[in-house]
């Protein structure tokens, strides 16, 4: 048999060729009845998921720990360094080792870059990049492709805006990166000046084919674009909270500004203010969907790497 | 097939029927075999409970997840909302659409009165409410209700005494409604001045024929009872310790005051000195089983509900 | 059936004879493909485990989990006493009287010496001590046992030294006990003057006929043995950080030192820097096979214990 997904570990969406995000995204679909409890199987019955969470993410973590349970598998694990050996001085690279014997994969999140990278050096098993600093997150890029194929039908040929906190956002850096794995996207790139998309995020993708454009308001793209992905804006990057509280309005996303538009509205949750609440029972609000889609596109990748590299 | 339990949502015991009640009950005494490990189901095979416990119930959280497992279901959640997203501001109702996308039914646990409620009209799986505030605790009333059964072979025709703080016990809150709904039952009704059964419940009680009495001690009532409800009194409910001191002694359970009599004790669980140790190796003893019939009752209700109301 | 192994509780490694941990090794040996997530087996399907962690350890715990669900069993339980009922004043006896009720095996870890014991006195279930204060930790025991005769072959006629902190070191303290039982082996107690190993486990040593030597320095026996165990020295133990800073270097493992050597290299872990990082690509490292021994280990005596003593 021929094996299409060559990946080992899922570290950077960087690794990624189009056909491997297919290839997860084609999956994901075909496992959405046993994500929504329609079906059950039994696919990865009596492996293991080790959770390796020395920074919480309760959102993160529940989802892995449902698309393993979906998938009839078990999971083990902490959810910060402080109840681990970890306190007690032990390095990453033993908790790792350790981690490595008792599971099938693991699913590391980090407050610094590169660890999930160290660590798939270390152990044979398949690791999981869960998010590590202001770094990757490639697992939640994928459920936002998948959302967007599924809620618009393709990724090629769209408009989409990502919206807030672009300087730390580390969602917004990993699906810039993948977007310019499609055909035709342009990017609106929408901050204030303080929070502008890193120049290295910028270089990325000037060498390639990708549209895109700089702006500061919802308001100059509301009309062109196919897709609003929001992130939140945290006032304390910002000095002094004058300067914050100047800005906010221009990146709130309400009803009105919505309405006789076609676009969808994104975020990766959770959200503060940034999405009004009246958004959330329009046919705009895709949040809540994509929510749920981080289920089926784990179950995808956890079944995927587990299967392709038996212990 | 005619659905004879019609409740989706467990908020308050006071939605229930004598009918739905005793729907529960006989599930549950199906389900013993199970619960005991004696045989083993596959009743809930690849379902998700979702566990949002805002607060800590060491108690409750584990017979749920007991509950459970005991049906080859699975469970995800969080302990207190320190730990989650709740932590980065989320709002309650964003955190619940998340959970209802990854679980097949909620159980919450919150220090608010009404939470549980407000959560099982913005999500289509079912809610249970594991108590809320000084509110209900409706899935505590049933247990309660099937320990009596099984233990005194009827709820009906009893004497039945509750005692400690009766003020802001909400298990006592929650049984005494449910007792309304038997027939011939008194309840006596067993507590120091400061902490009386509110007169809301007490109106709820007036309301129907139950007959009820309030007294100021359990000697006065243990010759006449057949269950003996024990809660436990915190003395910071007292402004001054001495006058907590003064009456403590009127509402502890011991050995002595029981030989002789037919009454079996009760106790949600934990305590503390209100039952005195001596008491634990007698026939009179029944708040073990108690804690026990949590896991039977608990797979009742959560057979019946994922069963009911599939996704 | 006759029933080899006869013990109900896992409490001390001195209620062990020698055909005792026989069984278990032999046991373990069977389960380790499934621990190696070669094969599945339903062998505790439907059964739950519950572990009291009164004080942290996630290395015991987590094996515990694993060989639990590689068993297709399932867990419930806390990781410490601040978030259980134990914070709300009840007593150790309540708690454990709940656990009993719900699960098929308990699991305990302490910081007091006979928790475990105690707990196996009020329970039906079997009681598994996973650590007990400066007592024993006896599982710990058997996975290092099953290490010495899966790396070596056999466990009589051996030479082990025990290194480091062999005063507080409960590892130490039941490994010794159990050399006991073997032919023909020679311990040498390798540690600082302060943290000697204590007189009651030599006289438990001293009424057998096992050989053993008390020195101060790797140096003096690295040629002569078969193990090196090593434990961690904590700095805390020395009222004088120089007194501490002097001795340190006698008792750090090296790869200069062990090259040439034929001696096998353990460690219960986490370890700080008693082992050099250099040790680890090399033959002599067999800490890491060590941890994952505590899964089959562990599976054999969850199944042993659950299977021998059904509720």
């Amino acid at each position: 048999m021929i094996r299409i997904f060559k990946l080992k570990n899922i570290i950077s969406i960087k690794d990624f060729e189009r056909k491997d995000i297919d290839y997860i995204l084609d999956e994901a679909a075909k496992l959405e009845n046993i994500a929504k409890s329609k079906e059950t199987c039994d696919e990865l019955k009596g492996k293991i998921l080790g959770l390796m969470f020395f920074e919480p993410s309760t959102r993160t973590k529940l989802s892995f720990e449902t698309a393993m349970k979906r998938l009839s598998g078990e999971c083990i694990g902490f959810e910060n360094s402080g109840s681990s050996s970890v306190s007690k001085g032990e390095s990453i690279a033993d908790t790792a080792k350790m981690f490595e014997g008792y599971s099938d994969a693991l699913v590391i999140r980090h407050e610094l870059e590169g660890v999930s990278k160290f660590i798939s050096d270390i152990v044979d098993v398949p690791v999981i990049n869960a998010g590590d600093g202001a770094g990757q997150h490639p697992t939640q890029t994928l459920l936002d492709l998948y959302t967007i194929k599924k809620e618009i039908g393709k990724i090629d040929d769209l408009k989409i805006a990502l919206i807030g906190d672009l300087k730390f956002g580390r969602t917004v850096h990993s699906l810039s990166n993948a977007l310019c794995l499609y055909n035709n996207v342009k990017i609106y790139l929408v901050s204030p000046k303080k929070l502008k998309m890193p120049q290295e995020v910028l270089h990325d993708l000037d060498k390639t084919n990708i549209n895109y454009e700089e702006v500061e308001s919802i308001e100059e793209i509301i009309d062109d674009v196919d897709v609003l992905y929001v992130t939140r804006i945290q006032k304390e990057r910002f000095g002094d909270i004058n300067d914050y509280l100047k800005i906010k309005g221009a990146y709130i996303v309400n009803k009105k500004m919505l309405e006789g538009k076609n676009a969808i509205v994104m975020h990766p949750l959770p959200r503060i203010d940034e999405i009004d609440g009246d958004v959330d029972d329009t046919k705009y609000n895709k949040y809540f969907n994509q929510a749920f889609n981080a289920v089926p596109v784990r179950m995808a990748i956890l079944k995927t790497l587990i299967k392709n590299n038996p212990k």
